[in-house]
């Protein structure tokens, strides 16, 4: 069984990867780093793997939008699972460099905003320099002329073998990534899912929005997540990503996404899968 | 008159308080450049500036979280305008560099993630190098090494003596960033108004943001947006933010805002504002 991630190797994604194989005791993983997220979708379209892992959203920084993008237009990509990873920043370093000196911190955007509180406290003059992943942040770490830190995950210290210095130093520990597994088909009823579909409404009507949350209301149905995306056609106007619980074969939730439908322009269910526990 | 941007000078954000200043007549206007926006945020709060100019959303790339966050917790600050900015990114080089050579494009991620088909197309296997702004990404670009282009604006090339080498290379000529304009007040009525808030919702209520757009469906107030943002409390739970047709001070919206309060667990008129035309 063949798992894409956003690569390079020892990234969040990779331990993600690694966790959601673990959980559903899945055999003979091996896991393939690719470039960008664009590149997972198209290889599990191809049938090149039979999973991807996406990130869809951080508990401290909210959407990453471009992987929601996927689920919106891939429509041969269904999501058959999700994996919820907490979150634990180090600082990382190498032999013999003092953090006094230190004027370099290489990272990811995400793990820099994850941290920002504890850098303005211990680096406060430090420039920070941004590497494509936390893995890659690392290794310019490792090659810098200057004395330099890293902020990044364990894997990635590990993979380089450099030195964690400080562990957990986000600012908040409630700091967990909910990735969606992606594949060709979605997960069976388990009686403990959950659904995720996406929509848009016709423009410049007021109360449509309302209208379109009355059939999960009157089913009883909650909602776990409400985002919303461009359309990348007018500004202001978006696309709906709804996730509630319940799966697509459930009668009480066909029924309710049926109606949606009918009130919808575009409307898509991504998937059902088991809920994360 | 001080108005604060997202610096260093060249950026798009200057280019919108520049557009803002004119359009509504702002005579002897001092732009200031920030690192970020916290630090615009925090100048408006402290009267260093009158104004200050943060990039909400863009109709390709969506929310701007970390500015739409400065709206959520500055209880302080007040939106009082918005802009609406057309977005053109340009190839930009130097002298002598020919595109079959090029090797390095440096921006910031925005605008590569604008031009991602033209960058396929036209330099497929060149490094993307992120710089901390589109200005920046000039300057970066004029210092490299290897043969490069920058993705920026016209600014950005004019500041620092670069050559637009082909312009408009955004895959969408829908390309926009609308930006609110923030102070220590918002606008005074004008009949074509605006008006931004954000609130939460009691936890694992179904129906509850259902229950939370009746009051605007009731008194037909049109929503032109609607974001979620995390509560960076527990992944899962959202602060969202609406913006809707009329003035806080118009007395249909103001009942319906009253009522859309007593339903929130937390609540904010982030400010009323002539609508951009």
């Amino acid at each position: 069984m063949k798992v894409g991630f956003l690569g390079p190797r020892g990234t969040f994604s990779e331990d993600a990867a690694s966790l959601y194989a673990q959980h559903i005791h899945l055999l003979d993983c091996e896991y393939v780093p690719f470039s960008n997220f664009v590149g997972v979708g198209e290889a599990v379209l191809d049938q090149e793997i039979e999973l991807g892992i996406l990130p869809i959203e951080n508990s401290l920084e909210g959407q990453v939008g471009v992987a929601n993008d996927i689920l919106i237009e891939e429509v041969g990509i269904k999501a058959s699972g999700e994996v919820i990873l907490p979150i634990h920043v180090h600082l990382i370093g190498k032999e013999g460099i003092e953090p006094e000196t230190c004027n370099r911190i290489y990272s990811h955007p995400q793990p820099l905003g994850q941290c920002a509180k504890f850098l303005h406290t211990h680096f406060p003059t430090a420039h920070h320099i941004i590497s494509s992943s936390t893995s890659q942040a690392v290794a310019d770490m490792l090659d810098s002329s200057e004395p330099a830190f890293a902020l990044a995950n364990a894997s990635a210290a590990q993979l380089h073998n450099a030195i964690i210095v400080r562990r957990d130093v986000q600012d908040s520990s409630k700091n967990h990534t909910r990735f969606l597994v992606i594949g060709k088909a979605d997960y069976e009823p388990t009686g403990h899912d959950k659904t995720s579909i996406c929509y848009t409404l016709p423009a410049n009507q007021a109360g449509s929005l309302y209208d379109s949350l009355r059939p999960f209301k009157q089913a009883r149905i909650n909602l776990t997540r409400i985002e919303s995306r461009p359309t990348k056609n007018e500004l202001g106007t978006y696309i709906f990503l709804l996730d509630l619980e319940g799966h697509r074969l459930d009668p009480i939730v066909a029924e309710a996404l049926q109606e949606l439908q009918s009130l919808s322009t575009f409307f898509r269910v991504i998937g059902s899968y088991p809920q994360w526990r």
